[in-house]
């Protein structure tokens, strides 16, 4: 008899966005009219950059002719992609790491979720709440994290971030094996400092645990005192494998395509002592799971590289960035307390009531989606996730009706 | 400490088209100036139909401007891709499929391996020998396999795939609960009857097992007599999953498309007994791990579907036909017996030695790739796969050349 994986029903319930779409639906069936504007998923609105578009369409036309056309790619993506990643994103940057320790895929969500497979079953891991909700939700389907009860899951180590930390979470008190860290933060917004950054890299080459960084969200840093990636830390080739995306940084969350990257210095062990490269395993991984990034997708993200692709993509970021300011400016304005928003397209509300009140309050009062910070976890309860990914008069529109419905959202 | 997935390092060796890479990689390093035919990884050469490429080029431009752009899609595909194929494929065949029962993935690689992770740890799952490494190699990376010792993994129920049953694996003779069946198959080139697949659907109906039907090939059945889906077998929605591509239907190894199809009858249970909707647990798999596919790709895989795709696509699949007719009847000649190549692009050369001293031999006296029946499993011993996808020229010659070297081929 064909039996089901049994954690799978302990998942604490359906996928956040899924729950904030069902919500919508539900909204707009009994409100036919409502015009709704969505500040929820963070999904990008502006088109793909010009030199992004013309390398895809070109590409797209190799295809189209025998001699041009490409048929399976390499297993860990082309070098014309990872040769400029490691350059631009890394070696730049004071980061030192080469093209072969880049691994080309198709989402950061993929890849977030994927990396635990290459990991023992019975490691201790250590999980920011609030959290991007697949990091859990993947552990609780490999089976890693016991039941849920009480708001959590017995089998991980939860490590708050809230407004007294400013966010970021304190260094774990018991033992840690893994840790997830995502910096600047979805859906907090906070950004961590090289400091705070070298503290972690510290603690895990001390405890020989490891760090899985996700920097999605690195193209929104302005400051330049903050690190954009983890290798700028001393030591943290060792002990930390880093998450990037061209999602949110190019608008590619249509197009598909992100990498990770796994430095030859970054190890695990085995239960005899015996060491193993971590790049090693995530490539067998890889190479018999999935089967490579689309080639013209691939292109299009290696324009990102050229110099009017650095440029057009800069732009994206600066006009979320610009959306970002107007959302802080005008809620801080209406008294509600907001992180992020400066180095990072989300802000993080306190809204002092229970976070899917809020959500169905909003939605009602003044028609504007957002996300419940519950959804990210229990420190995330009593705020709700702002995403400056939209068309600026949306924002300025959404801003309005906030500010017409202030009476009824309590504040 | 960070410790690894110990069912890692059970994988019995490097993936199969690596080792045959590094191989290749090693001849052309001690000679030069050698012209390799390469037959054996079966990846395409035509370029996309003229349809494909035109809906592909019209989507990357819809990206390109805001009132048409495209962000992130939805979790399971698009409509206008999942409508087509339920239509086109399976019900203009008398098969009852919907589009919510079709999945889209970047490829049946993924589908296939992945789809194990819904499934309880501790089934008992029947393997055919030979088979795609895939379906192996990921059980094992799972944990589900025991050691590799001998040829074989402990934990498997092989099914012998042999000259003896044309190539078609008789039912289990133990109690099996999972079951990777592969038609056209993958390397052997056999198909199977109506009948033949109405026993295995009447078994896995009878044991509550499930059936994993990987029709990745079905573009070039010729023969109107045999199935193309194992939906259109009577009670097959209840205890079968079919995985399907566009890589080698329509050229888009490169481009990377593919759909799982999960009827919604199809259930597996847990330890209490409880039935659960399999479609229900791949969506929530899909909808956690995976980001969907680009929607370039999804526009161009739905112009597979309009009546120009439909021609140019079979145009596809005729000439590789055509290449496998040569390869058949060439090596017919030469003394090799043969199993494919008539409603496949895959033939199955017996070569009276191992399979990895044929290779290499062949490498050597004739300059042509193949990949070694060995590498799909103890039952491939003594045989090559030879692969029709590749240029008719080169086809030509590649049997001219291992004419001309039959004598060192102790044929």
């Amino acid at each position: 008899m064909i039996r089901i994986n049994e954690n799978y029903p302990k998942l604490s319930s359906s996928y956040l966005f899924s729950e904030v779409s069902r919500r919508v639906a539900a909204f707009q069936a009994s409100h036919p009219g409502a015009q709704l504007i969505r500040m929820g998923i963070g999904d990008v609105t502006l088109p793909l950059p010009p030199s992004v578009v013309s390398a895809f369409r070109d590409a797209v036309q190799e295809l189209a002719a025998e001699d041009t056309f490409h048929g399976y790619g390499p297993d860990l993506g082309y070098d014309f992609l990872r040769g400029p990643i490691a350059e631009i994103d890394y070696r730049a940057r004071g980061a030192d790491i080469d093209p072969g320790e880049i691994v080309i895929s198709d989402g950061s969500k993929c890849d977030t979720a994927n990396i635990q497979e290459i990991f023992a079953h019975d490691l201790h891991i250590a999980i920011p709440d609030p959290v991007y909700p697949v990091y859990v939700d993947t552990n609780v389907m490999a089976g890693r994290t016991g039941s849920f009860r009480d708001g959590r899951y017995g089998g991980l180590i939860y490590l708050d971030s809230t407004e007294e930390n400013g966010f970021v979470p304190d260094l774990p008190k018991s033992r840690v094996d893994l840790v997830y860290l995502c910096f600047p933060n979805n859906p907090t917004g906070a950004t961590i400092t090289r400091e705070q950054l070298a503290a972690w890299v510290d603690y895990a080459r001390k405890s020989k645990a490891l760090i899985l960084y996700d920097a999605a969200y690195v193209a929104f840093i302005r400051d330049p005192s903050l690190p954009r990636s983890i290798f700028e830390i001393p030591g943290a080739r060792e002990c930390a494998i880093e998450f990037r995306s061209f999602s949110k940084t190019a608008g590619f969350t249509g197009t598909r395509c992100a990498f990770t990257v796994v430095p030859r210095d970054c190890k695990a062990w085995d239960s005899a002592g015996g060491a193993h490269s971590l790049l090693d395993l995530w490539s067998r991984r890889q190479a018999t799971k999935f089967n490579g990034v689309s080639y013209p997708v691939q292109r299009a993200a290696a324009a990102v590289y050229t110099p009017e692709g650095q440029e057009e993509t800069k732009a994206l970021s600066d006009y979320y960035l610009g959306n970002a300011k107007i959302i802080r400016e005008k809620l801080g304005g209406l008294g509600f307390a907001c992180t992020g928003g400066e180095n990072s397209p989300y802000i993080w509300v306190k809204t002092d009531m229970e976070s899917w009140k809020f959500f169905d309050l909003l939605l009602e009062k003044a028609g504007v989606v957002v996300t419940p910070g519950a959804g990210f976890g229990m420190c995330g309860e009593g705020y709700v996730r702002v995403s400056a990914f939209n068309k600026k008069e949306n924002v300025q529109k959404a801003m309005q009706k906030i500010a017409g419905a202030a009476k009824d959202l309590a504040v």
